[in-house]
């Protein structure tokens, strides 16, 4: 069958099951997540034995070992998945609450009601936890998904959406809420892009690549981040020892993450602190490089910085140090280089962490902290469906809130208009 | 000069000045809108001598008299004009606010803040006053605009356009912040809508074939609605009297908008107040077309009701009725129907009504109320930019807060990631 009609009978059906999802009690949804908990238990067996087909395939097709890790389902993998659904249930539900009501002069009461959003569109590459993980927030905001992951977790992520499966029928929702694209033809992706009347988010996850592709192609809105170029900035009134371990922690915790810092801009009253600093980061076993005035301040740093560096996520152990006059200049770097992710700055003056806080226009933007917090289980959403570098709808890390919206409630006794 | 890049050098000053009114005080941005209504005043016999080119050549291009009388910029306009500039002055500042602040298991402290959009491109027709109110609404909020009205209107609003770069000059700020484009060239629309380095937000304000061409070109967001196709449903359990009264109001009390009734769905226990609501609509002057239930239960139905119907937005004295069996019926016909603008419910029984009001998936959802309630003012807004039938970021009518964003503000003191 020619891949857009099937895509668009997915999509048709999924607007369809989405209207039951959005009815359907909390008590329901709950029970969904519970009982494809227990489907994905016994279905075990099944479930490891496609990942061992994809993992075979990826072996043949010459995956990396970084690659087939990420591929890889495992007992203990199963285990934290079945783990998450459990805490997604318990979450409180994030639909149906009506706030900010109140009487107007007409006498109409207005108040807005968080609602579903409707059908989302997943759209991901590599680790088939994501099939479970992204359903599981979807059906709890009391949404339909469709399910896209790559072509090298087809069995693994065909196997897991029959669990999906058994585990709505069990609880006697439909089973289009949730459907995983059974064929790895590429142009379902171009599909589930272009159908605005059954998809109304695409929440894109993976390479630069992907988002890319996502970006140019889509008539959806999206809810992504492409790059995370993360900046702290250590003003020339910051405490040496909090600037030294933050700037430390929000480089070397993790390399691989949106959420690291890219670029350190340092008040140039501060610059006494880069030699010690920049040796911590080196024997860390980071590449260190610097603007002139950095590398006059710390002879250590043995690389110049180029115009290139201020605009690169390394997602890797290389850091790019600018020293600035003051926090002005600092957020004239952010607004022209950062890709709207997570900055911090670290002051002990609350005026300028204040101008710092309202000013910079990312995400998430903080005052003496780690960029590394910049995460939904840090936030206390409770889950993460991923991370926003847009301005519109949901910003910063996206939790159930992001997939929910809320509609004008107004309620009268025969009201009307004069 | 080639249109684009005209357009583009537009859009990055209108980035930069962005920088400078989200940093201002609401006292300056509220200054700025005073002295806007001044220059306004003082700019009275300039403006009306634009106007009056404009409707001359409006005259001579053969605009009818309803499109020469939006046009029209008269000394009781620019009254309303200043009055509303007082109004939106007077209004609480929608940004800074930090809300949902609360402390982590971390340490840290994870809150969200209400912050600016940044550009908004405004595309309007004919009504002049929609560069005030639009520009007004905008540098309230802390951002930048780009208007750009029809050609029609281009002496009048290039005259407005200067009186807003003196109030804004007045007031300390860019004149960037909010620029009327000066040329009629259609392909400034074009750019416009794909420059989203520049651009956060299009709001199209027009007919619908400025809409449809809004939302094929756009490579920005849209905040829109394209069809107000609303409905009244008249339940099993509605009050005779309430029912009678919102029906008649939510048709007649101005046909021209957008949020009157175009369906009404009565259920088939209601039959019997068909005749007497039928013939009242008809004396009122509102052609009546029914299904064929209807026209059996009020014979003054003479026209039938076609598929096309259920799907048309007449905006003029024009109704289409459908006897349903019941809520569910009803639910189901404007999940297919509708334009998710506006939907009312009339019944007595609470829990149809909670079904009601949570189900329809539409931005303004209603209990024995008229539809035409379903309006930023009404609401309570103190002002409206638009009113979007999206789901996403804004929905219904939106005000000030539509205009803004939320980002996440994290504070440590010192704190690092384990």
């Amino acid at each position: 069958m020619d891949i857009r009609v099937a895509m668009a009978e997915m999509g048709r059906a999924a607007r369809d099951a989405a209207r039951v999802v959005a009815a359907a009690s909390v008590e329901q949804r709950n029970q969904a997540l519970v009982e494809i908990q227990q489907a994905l238990a016994s279905d075990r067996d099944r479930i490891l034995a496609a990942n061992a087909q994809d993992l075979e395939a990826g072996r043949q097709n010459g995956l990396d070992a970084a690659l087939l890790d990420r591929l890889a389902v495992t007992p203990a993998r199963l285990d934290v998945l079945e783990e998450g659904l459990s805490q997604v249930a318990a979450l409180p539900d994030p639909i149906g609450e009506i706030s900010d009501e109140r009487v107007m002069p007409s006498g109409i009461s207005v108040g807005t009601m968080r609602v579903p959003l409707g059908v989302i569109g997943m759209i991901y590459e590599s680790r088939p936890n994501v099939t479970i993980e992204a359903a599981s927030l979807c059906l709890k905001a009391g949404n339909a998904v469709i399910l896209r992951g790559g072509s090298e977790a087809i069995h693994s992520n065909t196997a897991l959406g029959a669990s999906l499966a058994s585990g709505l029928s069990a609880a006697d929702l439909p089973v289009e809420a949730a459907q995983v694209v059974p064929v790895v033809d590429r142009a379902a992706v171009g599909a589930l892009l272009t159908m605005p009347d059954f998809i109304d988010l695409v929440v894109p996850r993976g390479g630069k690549g992907l988002i890319e592709r996502v970006m140019a192609e889509s008539q959806v809105a999206i809810l992504k981040h492409l790059d995370g170029i993360c900046h702290v900035y250590i003003d020339s009134e910051a405490d040496a020892g909090k600037a030294h371990r933050i700037a430390f922690n929000a480089k070397t915790q993790r390399y691989g993450t949106c959420n690291t810092m890219e670029t350190l801009l340092v008040a140039k009253a501060q610059t006494g602190m880069l030699p010690a600093l920049v040796t911590a980061l080196q024997e860390e076993g980071v590449e260190v490089r610097g603007c002139d005035v950095a590398r006059v301040a710390a002879p250590a740093i043995t690389i110049a910085a180029t115009e290139a560096d201020w605009a690169t996520e390394y997602l890797a152990p290389v850091l790019s140090i600018k020293v600035v006059d003051g926090v002005d200049e600092a957020m004239a770097h952010i607004a022209r280089y950062s890709s709207d992710h997570t900055e911090s700055i670290v002051t002990e003056n609350q005026a300028t962490a204040a101008r710092f806080l309202r000013e910079v226009d990312s995400g998430s933007v903080m005052h003496n902290a780690s960029t590394r917090f910049a995460d939904g289980f840090e936030y206390g959403l409770g889950a993460e469906i991923g991370i926003s570098t847009g301005k519109l709808h949901a910003r910063g890390p996206v939790g159930l809130e992001g997939l929910t919206s809320r509609k004008y409630i107004v309620r009268g006794d025969g009201h009307i208009r004069q």
